[in-house]
């Protein structure tokens, strides 16, 4: 019933030594993520390092990974900037470039004039103009603003708007959206730290960090809710909070690189200000990782 | 398992009107209470506007509750002071009185200095001279200071604390003081509206302001939720969040108040600095009440 | 023109090694202050521990310490409780005790309800009380919760209302106060390291915590400021700025406690939750301290 | 013996019906600020609407507006960006097109991975690639992420970076700077409410978004203040709060051009999600402007 569901690996972006992007890491990495279970990959998102990168880096991301990816796979390109302008111009490239939807994170330079109402003509005004459905972005922990239910609720209203991914990690905001909107309205959780208890309430899937490095066992969550097997849905999310928290909240996009490449991918190190792992932090990863997948 | 678990309620303290605790209007409601599936009451809790009552009066609360309620039903005493002599003297009084149990808020005017060994150290000397068993209580909407599950986790293995009570909402937290204690460490949910979704992770019950005016509805979803009727349970969790949110963060314990003076029981209204609510509140309230219980 | 002005020292309350007040410290202490140029004290303020005293303790300080001060020297009362009802009682027994004024903390734990309507509310209530005049205590540090530049002019205007102690260190909020009251009303710094700019911006003195060690810099910088000293006020000030930080926003009143051990006062531990330095943080205040006045 | 000092204004970038930049528009007003007494302009920072500008407009405006300027007002231009790369592209214009400084905010987006040690890395990566001197920007209200006194006083040892322009609107943190820095590093205050007590403790200049439509009284608190004339500096800014809080806090940019254009300079609307002032506010700032400049 929804356009939108299923878990997404949200990828990183990945730099050669000169700084640039690495595009033959890049198609070793799709390459493997398209031999998993997930629904799709964003593109271009906070992992992606959206903000350190420039434009035309952006719009050759979403047409290079649109083209290596089989056509099931489905590709959503995160395409919100501060300004209307650039993020609609990004929504028009996506769509050239066949991406599936855009995800749209909110605006937040000027919190102090970016009130709901603000908010609602924003999106109204991107939406509108969006050839692709808009997927919608909250992530108060990086911008410091977060979209109340309220606001979303009544977005979720407009034709173009299709879902949510909600990285707050306020379960009782996800309650409140899936309460105020149709069906059809895609919830996504924003990390595997609160997939689970999100599907309970009517999440439909997840847009995952750490769905590019265990993308199976990620799927698995939801596999085992929506089969009703909910003590080892309980037992798998629990095991995977360690090594969740350390690609996401304790050492981010570094650390979801780092992983990556203890795994067999190409991760690489991110751009500045962005640092990588130090050695020791590297060790305690790879123990972090090695007592997850045992 | 757990020496507690299931739904309770933390009771309002009813004034009369010359602002003293009105006892025949609370024997009224504990009368009523007592008819309920409740599993226990929670005394001079945030609800109960433990910082708002004199040490007396708090004394005399927890005793008189607990003559009055049938010993099957449990009593909680709310005991948590910002000094440790204080709090340690109302753990006597408690056990005195024939409470089941202490619940702790952890002090916060010097947040500052508050760090987690100083926590540590506070619990341990609290739990130590602690005749009944101590329930650690996390409410950061009001002490703005949060008590980090690795704090949790440790204070978890001390003999005499026996579980928490978590009002952060922060469902990840909760899945990590499940994840990092023992099974017989009892966790409640602090509010209806993150209730199922603790459950799943590992709650054992809730502690629940709603449970003072709809004790069935409450007691339903951890009831349905055990017989694995998850769409029933998570409808019904749904259908609460509204009056769920007049009687906590939008109303506080004034809205509770008004609430259950609109089903019988004596709310009353709150002592200074909180504020009865007006009129038109009170008919707003109504109709949210309606809505809920048709 | 003000009632009040000049700086103020807020106590600290020693207690013996049995925990209990040790009232001959105390009065070493104040035989102390009593020959500095200090304008008065604050008995039961943060730095007193207000919030780990019993109510009797506070009582037996105001008057204790109005018996032992001369007449010359100011007396004021921490009265702030969370409840109106524990503030007037405390304002009654300040007035019976002969102090000249209460400073009157605003409550802080039902932060969710408590706006300006229900502030204006309840200052309204405790001035119309109180028999003492009521001067105004901002300290969001330890509150959470400000008392905004609109809220304390509007509270300005009621005739037993007669300054405010600002501890936020918001400059701008103190230039608010100034220009939305009148002359009379007494502005203090609550802190020396915005004394400076709050004098020159319209503050009449300072509550201030380094004033209890170092009384003669304190009222050095007002003096130096009156007498348009200003290159040498600033330099003073710049140079207690280590020391303040040390025994405020650093390490506290433990941290106030250990100097004034350092000096020949009686200091002694503070209570729990309150936590004494360690030797190695001893050593580094007994560094910081000398090197502010060799 | 600064390299910079005295007040400038952070000009907004006026924007046609048709959404682009309106040159002709931005000469006018360059014109106006030209016989002011104004030090200089700082082009393309928050007030520019920077967040919202293509990188290529920032790069004509930096020329246009040294071009447009006599030389003895300086140019400083806003560089900051979330990536290293970008902010190195906008410093090496800026000084192709003649510009003094630039004025450099710190990388927000990632800030749970931004601590004190990424924080000094990107800066020194950054004044180091800088052909031009670099001047720190801490905005802590749009970026939720404040720079450090110890992180600022240990940048202030590199060679190339030469001040910063503190909007925290922190006294103490002012204050620790000037401390912690030597004489030849500039501190420029961020807001006129908060500029005279800057100057008290050691600032030197204010970049003042105020600048853009009362350039002369700005300049003249800073003139009073070096003449000692404190009283009547005093009374100026203080007469100054209002209108100051709706150019800033309060209606942000779009105020700032809604009075922009009151006084016969083209403010214009700012670009989405930034929304205009309606009529009502543009009646309230009108009036508060009358008051002001009466």
């Amino acid at each position: 019933m929804q356009m939108f569901k299923g878990i997404y690996a949200p990828i990183p972006t990945p730099f050669g030594a000169n700084g640039e992007i690495y595009w033959s890491g890049l198609k070793r990495n799709i390459s493997w993520w398209s031999k998993s279970p997930l629904a799709g990959l964003v593109v271009a998102g906070t992992n992606g390092e959206a903000a350190l990168l420039d434009e035309d880096e952006k719009i050759r991301l979403f047409s290079y990974t649109r083209e290596q990816l089989p056509a099931a796979c489905k590709v959503v390109a995160g395409t919100g900037c501060e300004s209307a302008r650039a993020t609609t111009r990004l929504n028009r490239e996506a769509a050239k470039s066949g991406c599936d939807a855009v995800l749209v994170l909110n605006p937040s330079y000027y919190k102090g004039n970016l009130n709901d109402t603000a908010l609602f003509n924003y999106y109204s005004h991107i939406a509108e103009a969006s050839p692709l459905p808009v997927i919608l972005y909250n992530m108060p922990r990086n911008t410091a603003l977060n979209l109340s239910s309220t606001l979303v609720c009544r977005l979720a209203e407009l034709p173009n708007i299709v879902g949510i991914k909600d990285s707050s990690g306020n379960i009782v905001q996800i309650e409140e959206i899936v309460k105020g909107t149709e069906q059809s309205f895609s919830v996504f959780a924003g990390s595997t730290s609160f997939l689970l208890p999100a599907l309970l309430m009517g999440a439909v899937g997840g847009t995952l960090a750490l769905a590019n490095i265990l993308p199976e066992q990620c799927v698995r969550i939801q596999t085992l809710f929506t089969a009703g097997q909910l003590d080892e849905a309980k037992e798998l999310q629990l095991n995977l909070l360690e090594i969740n928290s350390a690609v996401t909240s304790r050492w981010g996009v570094a650390g979801l690189k780092a992983a990556m490449d203890l795994i067999g991918l190409f991760g690489g190190n991110p751009r500045l200000p962005l640092q990588p792992l130090t050695e020791a932090e590297k060790e305690e990863l790879k123990t972090i990782l090695s007592k997850t997948v045992q």
